[in-house]
């Protein structure tokens, strides 16, 4: 009968899974529990204390739904989120010296609670910001290959909430998707789209997470940003944003995403004719940025 | 612009505490964000790790209702919850040099996730265990503080599965209260009660909880045990089990609650007369455990 003491536990949790039959599944557990308990001593976390954490991850539980994952707002907002796509990232970059040729690919960062599986397959320079708050935004250039290689038929999902910040899943049970769409490159791996010119916005605030937030002294803004995902056969796929360079919260974003070199001048220009040859009657913005593919491991 | 590394990330959520108004918060809050990142770093979680991780936490939540608390359960089966209740403990151990009286205090050990509140106020005696599957068993000792003074109109909550293992919550949303009571203790603490011999039995094992356990290559058994939480004026509340001492699983409790004071002999006795005066016509048990309370600090 084993009297197991407080230093104790964490290790008496560990030795139960001899008979685990997945390695990877035990390491991640064996550490999981290793700094779990760790916390719990170092704080020396109460009863109390323990029983408001359980209330917490209940209630960000039953705020998931179709629409919205509190636990994923939970996991960006404590930079869990970025710190993945960073590990992702130094995989990379530890692997440039047997693949020099993947030097220079797009910063990858975090999906967000917001990508809407399905959004309409739409012609190249079709307008998703029509009838949507904001000011219209024309977005184009290139994919190519870490060489500079075209990718063409290259599926490039993109999504933003509006000029006011609010995403179609926020608008109520019964809002139909808005600013998305699914787009393909060219032949020559170009893509053009008009959607208008995201702005910064709060996360999800009404919620459990929003409540940490407040406890923790945090604003929950995001600067304003176009979340794109690129996906092509032979290439790895790239989630990142295009971020607004002169929206405020670049500095603070609060699930910190922002990456330097993901971070577009948006160009204003006077009401006339867009660079696709379209007539403007109001100004208009225009949004240039080429991403560059990993080509998949041989 | 931050661009944030890796290794800068946990840090930099940290550092976006400054506004905290709340000390206690800030440090749970601060050593919960370095363990968690250094977890993640350690194992160097992929995206679609970190994916099935969230899809657990939010299948964990949904799970959780009136009658179920999967975040308990994971709390208790990952040896968090008998943590948090031995730290407590350590603190009152560490309190003995400035209070020698509470020495001897009875043990406490995890809650679980089956306290129902409101349970019936019964005259002591009473025999809760009438109708439910398994052998009857008489519960019977004193309350008093570790001084050895007597407890009086002391509130003793008693809770426990039936002789099969299921306790009154698992069976089904239309199941009534059953196998659990409030009692208090007569003016010399004495208590005494009726119910049956508790099996040991699995924890629901039919969640994400469940699924991990299997993973893990753990069973999912408790041995068996009788649940009980004491409160009474001027005495710390105390909330434990007393285990049965032929119970199998005694040495590998999938919560880890397993207090070597706690183990009692349930005595097995022919037909015929119980201590109360009671016929009995069937075989029985009697189970005797003396509480020793803490007394409040002043």
């Amino acid at each position: 009968m084993a009297q197991l003491e407080a230093q104790d536990l964490a290790q008496a949790v560990i030795d139960r899974m001899t008979d685990c039959k997945e390695p990877r599944f035990k390491e991640v557990m064996t550490a999981l529990i290793r700094h779990a308990h760790a916390f719990v001593r170092e704080v020396q976390l109460t009863p109390d204390e323990w029983m408001t954490a359980i209330q917490f991850l209940t209630a960000t539980g039953k705020m998931c739904d179709e629409k919205r994952q509190e636990f994923i707002l939970l996991s960006d907002t404590l930079g869990i989120s970025m710190l993945v796509v960073a590990i992702e990232q130094a995989k990379g970059a530890a692997a440039l010296k047997d693949r020099p040729e993947i030097r220079g690919a797009t910063e990858a960062t975090v999906q967000g609670p917001f990508f809407w599986p399905g959004a309409p397959q739409l012609e190249l320079g079709a307008d998703i910001g029509e009838g949507n708050a904001g000011e219209p935004a024309y977005y184009h250039g290139r994919v190519t290959d870490t060489a500079g290689k075209p990718v063409a038929d290259c599926v490039l999902d993109v999504w933003s909430g509006d000029g006011e910040g609010f995403y179609d899943m926020q608008k109520g049970p019964d809002a139909g998707m808005a600013l998305r769409a699914q787009f393909r490159t060219d032949h020559d791996g170009n893509y053009r789209f008009w959607s208008i010119r995201p702005s910064y916005y709060p996360v999800p605030a009404d919620g459990p997470v929003g409540k940490m937030l407040h406890r923790m002294g945090r604003h929950p803004n995001r600067p304003g940003h176009m979340h794109t995902m690129l996906q092509a056969p032979g290439h790895e796929r790239l989630i990142t944003h295009l971020f607004v360079s002169d929206s405020p919260y670049l500095d603070s974003d609060a699930v910190f995403g922002v990456r330097n070199s993901l971070i577009v001048d948006f160009e204003k220009h006077a009401p006339g004719k867009a660079p696709d040859g379209r007539s403007m009657n109001k100004p208009f913005y225009t949004a240039t940025y080429d991403f560059k593919l990993v080509p998949s491991a041989a």
